[in-house]
């Protein structure tokens, strides 16, 4: 699997808002063909900090993810949310075997 | 869901152990009872650097889990593999609802 963790960090007034935007996407996402998780998480110690953890079959499922209507209107909605750039760092699975995610 | 990211960046002549002994953890700890998932990935642009992604049902599954004899053998085991300090952080999720993360 091709998996993409992207730390976000929000500004404090549109941490309600980045959730829903983040919300819709994640929906979206999860119908994508080639995507198998798309999950949200925020940060125990410091609530404005999230990580999106997405997981598609392969490097090419995700450039598709790119180029979705949905990513794209995701990108512009949360552009100027961010209290610092978001960061996304690319990784290849490990465990489990890649028939057994889910 | 209460997930831990951790982050290990291993020395590169213990790169091939550091594997072995975190496979035997992850399969290990997805065998306790308030363990859901425990992915084990590697980064594309840097081969020695490791996240560890542990979905709990709860921070006191989490906590019980670091009392078992397989997270302390890792534990002792990769202690002399880092290049540096590993970084755990800690997150609730937001996205799945909790009744659909597997």
């Amino acid at each position: 699997m091709y998996v993409v963790c992207v730390s976000v960090h929000v500004t404090n007034e549109h941490v309600d808002h980045f959730i829903e935007a983040t919300l819709e996407n994640a929906r979206n996402t999860r119908n994508e063909p080639g995507n198998v998780r798309f999950d949200v998480l925020r940060q125990e110690q410091d609530p404005s900090r999230f990580m999106l953890y997405e997981v598609y079959r392969s490097p090419d499922d995700f450039a598709a993810h790119q180029q979705t209507a949905h990513y794209l209107r995701w990108k512009d909605t949360v552009a100027g949310w961010m209290a610092e750039p978001r960061a996304g760092v690319r990784h290849r699975s490990v465990f489990p075997a890649d028939a057994e995610w889910k």
